[in-house]
């Protein structure tokens, strides 16, 4: 909790629970935050070792707030090709595609994954935003013969070095064939389960799309108590997107690092956003326009010197010689680069490796470094 | 909190900060929850005696969470009409509207309140849900020559008997003309505030909508201590919505007892829904469907017998001889009316006050009734 005086959630039912809810208040967890009006673990233990228990071990995350948005029917393939930027014209079923999604001005609204099973069935994972709101108003507005909903589909994430043993031992050597990002279908009980090599910390992993109801002794429960005990012998805990490991590794959080007032080439993703396609999506041309005048920010990785800083509530703005340059929008102290890690957006040209800046933290000025890449 | 342990909150710049943040902690708020990605103060002291200092006092909450979209342009009204069953065509512009939208199935999507500044200029102010992306998403995808935006305004409620005469000394005798549910422009050391006679308890008050930056001495923050001056005499104090107070008065919480399962017509909502613009809104088609059909279950008020409930974070099945007729979406014990106090869908014809049925809370079953109306 990076030292700050943590209050306490109010939860009700607007924040949603999961059908692993129940598993991770007995697993202990101390603190939640809310991710797509859901509550997404956050704390096992402290945020330092729960870091360094996942870069060791293997975790088990509920990362049910991964919501999956489903669209589904004849034109189901111009609908997703018209919301992102991305070239989807060589789009496989058995991989994971990162899509950005901007607004009529190039904002980004959400950086959810695509996963298509069919011309006419997709499934979008998306990041802290009601996407859902968003393509369903388009969807309705042009009376596109789709059906855009959100099935009750729940992440669970399974991160860290022995994560792979731990799979292995439930759904058999296959799932270690995976090519990362990419997705296939595993059966446990004799149900089958979409799994994905992927997950949000850069400890190797996987995430499994749950569909479950939330009673007690629900398939996801089950599965949570098999995974539980095939990881005993590697000290498998409950745990969740921990701050400084995704600090670390550079892992963009939508809302914290990136909001709507960003384009994706602000965020480092200009490798997703084909100019071939501008013409017919959504944003397309404002992005084009936005292009032309050259990008003038990005997010950069940073070390910030001193002892561990406060928690980043609200950006902090950075300086190079008394004029505003950028923002951090993260940051914490990591214990294993000895330094305080964090992401920041950086104006141009003060965001080339090296360059030193200034960083006004709550508690006093610090120097800080831009990284070449992130830490981890 | 409701006797339940309560885990703490993680709190990152996602979880967006308010003008008044500041504040809010130094008065030693001690929970939150989170509303639309922004943190809602929730408990200062402990829920029942927040709840008795409301109903006798006055407190000042920060509700920035209740986000503004403003919509301007040629075709500003046009996109309005579409987007809400209610026949808007009488709007005034000194009076706030409860504007129920749905999509296209008839299910709700927010139940916001809508200001007309003018026929090219309106402000909708939103429950929990990115209603901008719906909104956004429906004129992008017509091509409205509209702009659709979320403004940096971020309301103050000020609650409870006394916030008559604590608004009183700020903005004059004017302010208590205001019939209830209007909206008017008001002076504070120069900057104009617009006012509304409203806010989520029935205790009686304002919301002042603060234009503000989050800087130390923000005029936001100027105001708080202005009314927190002029409140001394009446024990003033911060505070946010009180859950008791809020289920007694039968205060309906979008995402807690209506979702997008749900029609205006269950919600209660029927008398702001017009079949005469059914043909041009959204979703009017389904609704007359679905008003057809008959609605078969209703948003009722309930007592339910015993000691205090545990607290509701899913909803709770509710039987009548066995069979499942409804759910139990919020419930609290109410002090002042020596009952739990209950907020539920129940299905016909187990909706008639008087009615005896069984509620399945997490410790047992308990004897509940069906209330005539709410209990404040």
């Amino acid at each position: 909790m990076n030292k700050a005086p943590a209050p306490l959630l109010s939860i009700t039912r607007r924040l949603r629970s999961t059908p692993f809810s129940r598993k991770v208040a007995e697993a202990g967890i101390q603190a939640y935050t809310v991710y797509n009006r859901m509550l997404l673990p956050t704390v096992l233990k402290d945020v330092v070792s729960d870091c360094q228990h996942l870069k060791k071990n293997v975790q088990l995350w509920d990362v049910s707030c991964e919501r999956q948005i489903a669209i589904e029917g004849k034109e189901a393939a111009t609908l997703v090709q018209k919301i992102t930027p991305r070239n989807l014209s060589n789009q496989r079923t058995d991989r994971c595609m990162y899509i950005p999604i901007v607004d009529d001005t190039g904002g980004m609204l959400n950086d959810p994954v695509c996963i298509k099973f069919s011309d006419t069935h997709y499934w979008i994972s998306i990041a802290d935003s009601d996407l859902l709101f968003w393509i369903k108003g388009i969807a309705v507005a042009l009376k596109l013969d789709v059906k855009v909903y959100e099935p009750p589909i729940y992440p669970l994430a399974v991160q860290g070095p022995k994560s792979f043993a731990v799979m292995e031992n439930i759904f058999g050597s296959e799932i270690n064939k995976m090519p990362f990002f990419s997705a296939k279908f595993f059966k446990f009980k004799n149900e089958s389960f979409l799994i994905s090599r992927s997950g949000y910390s850069k400890q190797g992993g996987f995430e499994i799309y749950v569909q479950s109801d939330k009673k007690e002794g629900n398939i996801g429960e089950q599965l949570w108590d098999a995974l539980m005990e095939a990881g005993k012998k590697f000290d498998i805990r409950a745990g969740g997107p921990n701050y400084i490991e995704r600090v670390e590794s550079g892992l963009l959080s939508y809302g914290n690092d990136m909001t709507s007032d960003n384009t994706p080439d602000e965020c480092g993703l200009q490798h997703f956003c084909d100019e071939t396609i501008f013409a017919e999506c959504i944003g397309g041309t404002a992005l084009k326009k936005r292009r032309e005048d050259k990008f003038q920010q990005q997010i950069k990785s940073l070390s910030i010197d001193g002892g561990a800083v406060p928690a980043c509530r609200d950006p902090w703005v950075i300086t190079k010689e008394d004029k505003v340059v950028g923002q951090v929008s993260s940051a914490i102290w990591s214990p294993d680069f000895n330094t305080n890690v964090a992401l920041a957006m950086i104006h141009q040209p003060y965001w080339q490796a090296g360059t030193t800046l200034t960083v006004h933290c709550p508690d006093g000025e610090r120097q800080s470094t831009v990284c070449e890449k992130s830490f981890n």
